[in-house]
């Protein structure tokens, strides 16, 4: 056999926590659930597992669906949650929004009302803004709140803000969906249960995130609402997201709820971020743009030191057009030495080039 | 750690072949691109190598677009060929008929025309029964050709099949896509090279199949005709096939085609189709109900026998509402011993049932 | 003003229904409307009237909902009928299937199922065909039996027909669409209460038809069931169909329901093409292809004396590709001497042209 | 014949433009074109003669495409604009935002970016806020940048704004679109040829309005660029935009066209709000809220007079949520004692309830 690794295992940046690979553990469960056969499309030991091993997070009753990835994660779960006629309220910056193509749009029918939020994160007032004439057959119903959490800008919603949001929301009459990608940085970051700020806090709907968290791929949405568990199954697979072998998705899900493996490997990249942000805000000319809460860091600086930071290997993107503002991003397998390298290649490009 | 195993791994059935597992070989290399970060998306090494794999088999040139699952090539692929406004001509048996739920229309607005196919395989003049009206505005117009290959039952279209209908769908304008599921079970089962009944037969779009040939997850629309390759990179990320981590699929398909293990894997699976046909077919009151060319038999028997085989732990699934014909399918870990204990289940209950 | 008249008002052909204009009894109607200023999008006098004034037919508590087209009110009451996840098993000679561009699965994402239909008339039996596997998450779930009464052959459901099709659906959980572009010629053909076809026999929505019928522009939807009166408005605005200025769709349609202008229009066509098919099959060489039970007519001839028709003057379509069957329309119109002329030319060609 | 009338044909209000009925040179040319027998879905000779008629307006060889209403021409020139993985750029009070119930995403997978709009008009420079990345992947392509003139608040492009939008959307390699519901107010208010701000502008596809300006109904997609006109025809039926009797939606634009009928009613609505503006402007308390350039006045004024007003006997709607802002639109029907007694009404309240 030859098989061959094509790339540098030991490099990494600091562009997107999915471009890290898997989780060891992950992997370790992938060939733990390898071998024989099981029933396909769902109806397999691990899946049905699911329930019994998400109720001590979410609550007994939890529903299961695991999913590809985030955008079908997000389009599946809003799908349950709109009629025909509905639409979504969400973040200027919500992924949903800017980085998944029109898939909402283009596969469900679902209109977006798009609400600028400071730091990504709506208040019942910004809400209010779209969630407005529900009785008008002109305008798309408001029938769904979309927030993420962790942000798209690295911030972290507080449980009461939650709260705050769902009892507007269902006040009403809108369901409440979480775009959960990075669910695990937000519970890491508040040390708290995450039925807290889900369940309990009036979560209908969880995007539960598992890729940018150390799964090969694989995410799961997640009725925490009973009455929102409907035509799940149905939408999950015309929407082109059932994988056959689910057993694969459903043990790495399960590798990441063992011994906690999601929020070991949250915790790591969130304490990565922070003091990438501590050490960068040092260098001159570096300042943060948003409270550093998750694994992200936005930081505004001279163009010339970024691209200069480049030039030494570390890639990572603009968030800005005018390349003004990046974004870093921190994932389970980033080290002390990574980030301490990237500050000293800030550093080092910050003195060169400043005035 | 505390991963468990949930299943016997050395119990297999005759049900799906994506009831099997990921082959060694496949997990093998999804280990070594592990590691380290590779840019997301597609523009990793992994994925920028499959044009060259693929080349020696389908040709130079060939565009390679990774996606999740059967459903996502299909759709991918049949939405770069069609305008809005087009429509498909597929066997009523094709899977984008009946196996997914509605996809096309829903996710894509592609219309469907399926016509009666015996075993499964268009003929230029069975397509011809639907492919008419390309100047009617009241009719959605036929722009794709779709076959299967090999046949959702178990057939197999030759290079000379493949070319006629090419012929006659080029003629009227038409695209040719072929749902290539099962496509190395084809090659395998005609003995000739890939390319002779796909891109030299003028088959414009490909979707490629890895799962039910044992890979964890992940299929690859390929674009022989580069005519065909039309907004795919778009198309695929708003359909929801777009990984993240695509090293991992492009990985598991480098290993594929590594020491041919796609066609290993394919012919040892048609081997024990053909293996499983000629002996239960010497069993009293089963007969086979399509030639058995690839992986699939398809038998006619009493329900008595199918039910009394099930409760001799074999699960496979009825293909008649009836029940009176069933699927066995095998895949590249069944063993003959595992056909051979299966025959005998069956022989065993016929002689108990029959009259 | 110089308004001109750019068309032969005396000349007539058999093409269509809808090569006729208005009856001058809706064009009294939209004058009468006509003048000062009524709320638009049905808040107007004339659409508030159409409750009361379809009650009669169709029993109280029916809602009507006007619409512009006949696609767009099938496609109006299908997506109320079905979940986003649901198909419609329909003849295969639809409309919905045949004549509208799949407009069904391109705007609704509905998957048909088309069923072949002899007569263009389905039967529980048939409907079985398709009606199956409501369980199976791979399979667009069959939600709604569309049937079309008259039928695009010129058949006419009896009133126990389509109680036997209701009550096979229903005891599917299936809802019933009757798309009724030409109700008023079935109910004419029948002499009875339209009813008893549609409401008494279970019917939930109807697609009522008015521009076969003499209207100018504008069908209806109406909820014979109030449970499937669910989201009617909000689809309708979506699917583009909610004319601004109401009030004149629905003048049109209490023209037609005021002193039976609709029966009388019906009974009229459909005795001109029971004129039209006695006198046609005795001519040699011509014969009927379904019973004619509405305005419609099919008739096999030579193509060369269908040609020698259209060189006299008399425009309609061929139903075969072949040409060897043909479809006449009669509409409100239509006179006997048409009939007689028409006859009479179909008459000399058959003479001329028969060896 | 019992036809009746159930409302006040002398009875006007201030509510829309669609509260009118037909300007009577319309109803005269419906019923020249009633009568005899046309070809249906547009192979009449009053569609046939469209092109004629609209070039001496827009240029040789614009082709017309009649359809039923303003979302249908939207969303049908839209979608010939725009790839199924296209999105499109406008205003955020445009129609097609905020009055369509999300047509453009739901029926044809549209994704927009709307841009906040001083007096609802887009500059360069606020394109620009929306109209970038073209290149990714992950963001719906930006590919038509669509306009309304007149605008939804009442204001008018000049000829030299509408070209400097248009050769920035080239640039960029996006096709133009003009929401012209209204196109008739913005010419009489401009002035100007009409194919100074369209076609010579660089307008790719008109919406040319004909409901607001005295038809029943209809309106028509103009192709004014060649290269956009791509299967428009298509698009149209599946739409369900494609009206049978055509001939009598085109009879209908060709009375606007004949004496200039479009360019008299549109003059007299301008007029008419023009005499509003400048006599409500003048009653204390009452301010205006955009520059009046077409036939709406946007006004400014307390609730209690508003309401006084309205309990008067004069309709109209709040354009904001709090009811300090009203939407006043006259039409071709709008006399001036309409707008005196209006005037009189509110500078009564006025009065009565100012402190």
């Amino acid at each position: 056999m030859t098989i061959q690794r094509r790339h540098d295992p030991e490099r990494r940046l600091f562009a997107s926590d999915n471009y890290a690979g898997a989780h060891p553990e992950v992997l370790e469960a992938i060939a733990a659930a390898n071998g024989g056969h099981q029933t396909s499309y769902g109806d397999d030991a691990y899946t049905q597992a699911l329930g019994d091993l998400f109720a001590p997070h979410f609550g007994e009753g939890v529903a299961a669906y695991p999913v590809f990835n985030g955008t079908g994660a997000n389009v599946v779960a809003l799908s349950a949650a709109a009629d025909r006629w509905g639409a979504v309220v969400c973040s200027d910056v919500a992924h949903i929004h800017t980085d998944e193509a029109g898939a909402p749009e283009k596969v469900a029918g679902l209109k977006l009302y798009p609400v600028a939020a400071p730091d990504g994160k709506l208040t019942p007032e910004l809400v209010a803004r779209a969630a407005w004439g529900f009785d008008d057959e002109h305008r798309a119903k408001p029938q769904v709140l979309s927030i993420t959490q962790s942000t798209e800008l690295g911030t972290v919603y507080t449980p009461a803000e939650v709260s705050a949001l769902a009892e507007h929301a269902h006040g009403l009459g809108m369901a409440v969906h979480m775009d959960g990608a990075r669910v695990a940085n937000a519970a890491a970051s508040l040390g708290v249960p995450v039925r807290e700020f889900t369940t309990d806090a009036g979560v209908d709907l969880l995007s539960f995130g598992g890729t940018k968290n150390g799964m090969l791929y694989g995410e799961c949405v997640l009725a925490l609402n009973p009455d929102l568990d409907r035509g799940l199954l149905r939408i999950r697979k015309h929407s082109m997201q059932l994988t056959s072998k689910m057993r694969f998705v459903s043990a790495q899900i399960e590798a990441l709820l063992t011994d906690d493996l999601w929020l070991r490997s949250a915790a790591h990249a969130n304490a990565m971020a922070a003091r990438l942000a501590e050490k960068a805000a040092a260098v001159p000319g570096i300042s943060l743009e948003h409270p550093v809460q998750a694994n992200g860091v936005f930081a505004r600086l001279p163009v010339e030191v970024a691209n200069a930071a480049r030039e030494a290997g570390y890639l990572f993107y603009d968030w800005t057009p005018d390349g003004q503002v990046v974004r870093w991003m921190c994932s389970f397998d980033t080290t002390e030495d990574d980030v301490d390298g990237f500050v000293e290649a800030l550093a080092d490009a910050s003195k060169r080039l400043s005035p």
